[in-house]
């Protein structure tokens, strides 16, 4: 019998001996983050669908896997044989989990899953769903444990404090900010779980989270005072003394529910209720309501609103800057090198998306400062790069020719910064479509990157700028056009982004001198080839008139882009221009690092070209 | 002693006698339209300001005039010797109404106003900054009755009604779709005072408010009935079997109140905050909270959004777009002509801003189904254009020479539409910067009018299309890009518009196929010049694919832009060709209504023209 179908049923063994009709099980830690470690791996463990993002209910009669459009060919193949429904995600006549749920339950049901799992706006969705019914809900224990006997361990990595130099901005200096926006929000008390902001604000690091240099903890702050919570393992007596000498208290990972039971609340709580978990929103939720019960005075609440942290931590300080610009500038001597070295060897070395990813990841672990990688390399040939976030596995892969296109997604986590980069490119005779494409996306990147828009901008009215050379024939890619970059931190980071369709709470984020984004539109023709050209770039600003002051980007990112595949007849003359521009300026930052043959093609690679027109 | 002078102490010994301490006049009328008739113009009576916007409060020790920067010179020249201090809104360290009133008004004391010319968000403002502070509201009485002797009449204008031929929908459909809309927000009850929304509901018109064919009135609808709330006067005997045989309620325009004083309700009533005024948000209020009251399980509330008609009203349907299209033609064959004849009189017959608006008023007058103008004709020569809202007068109008840029903003109220068109022309030498900047304007206005963008898109996604050509060259308009235009009713109209910073309720609005909408950029440089190039542009459906809907804009605008102010330098290639395409289309459509010498001026007024590089 199927493993995962074993499992299954010993699982709905447990579900029936506690008397729960439903569970649910997503993809996430106890934090939301956007990569899990192993240890929480659960819904892969009962289920066998490894992609990234999906979640799964089991009841006694069915279980179903809900996922997104880049994982249904994957699901598919993957659920075989495990009776798991694959529900399709955003297809027509499909319904969603809450629509499921609610046609499903019946009154008097119970619906189980781990609080800790589960975010707190999940959570409450659920409550309203079954508002006006009798339907219970146990979220207080993780009920895979009982099965799942050979769990991998639960992650602790050593905390490092980030050296002081490197930070730009002390520990005191950023509690300070935190607890005045604190004050401007009338929030007494500020609850943190979101793993990078902690890491930001304490200036330390760890490794908890694959490619994301982070510890599990939590902080809670008030007024007065600052408590951190997280493993023993993780401390160190020196980062045991830093966190001392700042007069922050040192608690338990596992004591924050039982401090926040039984704190004496005199104010409101912050908490992001999309980063904070169900299980401690309600016992925060909980808790004030009893305090309020106590004495109709008071009226105290949960704030519910985007920690301070996040806009803070997005706006780079002058310190980081100059760090990441460095950073990034050894990064793209890195990639440009790797990416000659394909040019030259495909057809000659024996070559796959897995060994070529390996030497990629090689020759950046051998940068001064290198971490981890930043992300998994997504490395794609041909049509795989049509799938956006295409995983070659060793069973699966593609091996390399001297023909068609190459596509490579891929960063790096260093001492002075996190890395982002995409280029795709020849590795021998290409098609017509795929150079206009090519050259379509070239366009849209520079376009972007050049734009001037007024501050008060956002990411929502600038992204029909990349989007403009591609929606002129009719064409689109399906994902944001940029996102923001952590410093040693997660390579996806809010709360500003790039894309055109607005969402409450990010959408309206101003574009602020210090961020940094992505530019990285694409093109993907499923079954023949996949584009993408991402540079990172920064926001400055430019001139100020009495129009107001107007801001700009500047590259970070210094690739040459692939002459092999542009073709000006697609270009207008002043996406040439730019293209010239920006390759001027990649021979100029990358020479010094060149040398030799290397630098002949550096210079081949950047040279300028001209309209035919 | 100065009229205004008497006038404003006449007045403070009536607040004395009522015990108002600060008494608050805006500039609207019952149902917060843009326009005002003379009846409502109390402000100006006031405090002798006749622009379009302010607001002003009287105290016994100061009568304070908030306006924004369009009107500060007109304000400070009109309020000389008056006694009125000019606040200048959004200028440094001034400040606004709620501050003013926040710093100066004391506990105990009394703010009045007349609750019917404030909307309930102003009225709501207004209780939440003193929602901790003991401090009474008298709003129910319009107390500059008592000395204002020689007001005007209220406007009471006969209703008529749209030929069933020219609405495209019938009162009862639209009935119906707005009873769903009810259904599916779980609203039992509509209350609705914007008028123009209540006439497109009733197919109605009339002409109770400057250039807005609209009547005085509210409606109130729910489940079952609908009442509409009506001058008597503004009835025939056609009228009223007209909505007889719709089985709608007529009632007294001033029953409205003691209506609703005394509805038994039994669910929740949709208003509109921002066009409801605070009488009658009150009156609402207080009733359902009586209600509540008197029973415990009671939980009627007011449900707060635009109203349903917004939305509806603002998609045209296809009867009144193929009227529209027609408008807008017989519309740009008159505005050609007119400039036609103005480049070919100035300097041989005398003329200024004044008598020339008037020749265009005249001749637009005699398109058959001529109504009304739409707004008041904006007629600016040379640095008057400078000022967006310049509104010249007997005493201050300007001669015009054959040299230098005019613009003319203007638009007619008809049977079959209504529009809003500008241009800017030549009428001799101009200099090289204004020839830059026409350029760069009709540049911007092209290129917004020829993007393609996917279905879901905003006015606040595309905006920057338009401002990229000026934000290139660090140059903007404080003014938005584009509005929405009724259908024989008001000029500007929402819910959509085109405007790149984000406002809740507007911002979101996708553009959605059949909604019209202005494109209409320019550029002011005070003291010397300005420009704006406005075409009217529908939303039309392009193709469909596997990327989804995209959408795009047609013209309903044609009037060429003048080529003897187009510089080619200043233009990308795209863009000229972008103009060609413009002008071969004008001559198309305007050549059937032009011959002889009028004929060969379009011809050479739409000729192609070709880049210099």
């Amino acid at each position: 019998m199927n493993t995962i179908k074993n499992r299954l049923e010993d699982f709905k063994k447990i579900l029936n001996q506690k008397n729960i009709d439903f569970y649910i099980v997503p993809t996430a830690d106890f934090h939301n983050s956007e990569y899990v470690s192993d240890y929480f791996k659960v819904r892969e463990y009962l289920s066998g669908f490894t992609g990234s993002n999906g979640t799964i209910v089991i009841s006694q009669t069915e279980t179903g896997l809900w996922t997104d459009g880049r994982y249904f060919v994957q699901a598919d193949k993957e659920l075989k044989d495990s009776g798991v429904v694959l529900y399709k995600m955003g297809e027509e006549g499909v319904p969603t989990i809450e629509e499921y749920l609610s046609q499903n339950v019946k009154e008097g049901q119970t619906i189980g899953f781990d609080g800790r799992v589960v975010n707190a706006s999940f959570g409450i969705k659920l409550e309203n769903l079954f508002a006006d019914r009798n339907v219970s809900f146990a979220y207080e224990s993780d009920m895979v444990n009982e099965i799942w006997t050979d769990r991998p361990a639960f992650p602790a990595s050593k905390i490092w404090i980030v050296d002081e130099k490197n930070c730009g901005q002390s520990v005191p200096q950023k509690l300070e900010i935190v607890r005045t926006k604190m004050k401007e929000n009338n929030a007494a008390y500020l609850l943190i779980s979101k793993l990078d902001d902690i890491m930001w604000l304490y200036n330390v690091r760890a490794a908890d989270v694959e490619c994301n240099p982070v510890a599990l903890s939590y902080t809670f702050i008030s007024d007065k005072e600052a408590v951190f919570f997280v493993q023993e393992q993780a401390l160190t007596d020196e980062v045991k003394e830093y966190f001392a000498n700042y007069d922050i208290i040192i608690k338990g990972y596992d004591e924050i529910k039982t401090y926040l039971e039984s704190y004496d609340f005199a104010g409101d709580v912050w908490c992001s209720l999309d980063d904070i978990n169900y299980l401690l929103y309600k016992t925060v939720k909980e808790h004030l309501d009893k305090i309020n019960d106590s004495d109709d005075k008071n009226k105290l609440k949960i704030y519910e609103d985007v920690n301070p942290t996040a806009l803070l931590k997005a706006v780079k300080n002058p310190v980081e800057l100059n760090n990441i610009r460095d950073c990034y500038l050894k990064d793209s001597v890195v990639l440009t090198k790797f990416l000659f070295w394909m040019k030259e060897n495909a057809g000659k070395v024996k070559m796959d998306e897995i060994s070529v990813a390996k030497k990629l990841d090689e020759m950046r672990s051998e940068i001064d400062g290198f971490l981890d990688l930043s992300f998994p390399t997504i490395s794609a040939y041909r049509e795989n790069a049509a799938m956006a976030h295409y995983s070659a596995t060793e069973e699966e892969k593609k091996e390399i020719l001297p023909e068609g296109l190459y596509l490579v997604d891929s960063g790096g986590q260093y001492v002075n910064g996190t890395t982002d980069v995409t280029r795709t490119i020849a590795l021998g005779k290409v098609t017509e479509d795929e150079k206009k494409h090519f050259t379509k996306v070239a366009s849209s990147m520079l376009r972007l990157a050049d734009a001037k828009f007024l501050y008060g901008c956002t990411g929502s009215n600038v992204d029909i700028i990349a989007r403009q050379p591609l929606w002129d024939c009719y064409i689109d890619y399906k994902h944001g056009t940029g996102h923001g970059i952590g410093y040693i931190l997660n390579v996806h980071e809010g709360p500003q982004n790039i894309r055109w369709r607005f969402v409450k709470g990010s959408g309206d984020v101003v574009l602020e001198e210090g961020m940094i984004v992505s530019d990285e539109p694409g093109i993907y023709i499923e079954g023949s080839h996949g584009i993408r050209t991402e540079n990172i770039v920064e926001v400055v600003k430019e001139t100020k008139n009495e129009y107001g002051q107007f801001m700009g980007f500047r590259f970070l990112t210094y690739v040459p882009i692939d002459l092999d595949v542009i073709d000006t007849k697609y270009m207008e003359e002043p996406d040439i221009d730019k293209l010239n521009k920006y390759h001027e300026e990649v021979y100029n930052k990358l020479s010094p690092y060149f040398e030799g043959e290397e630098l002949e093609m550096l210079k081949k690679s950047t040279r300028k070209i001209f309209s035919e027109k």
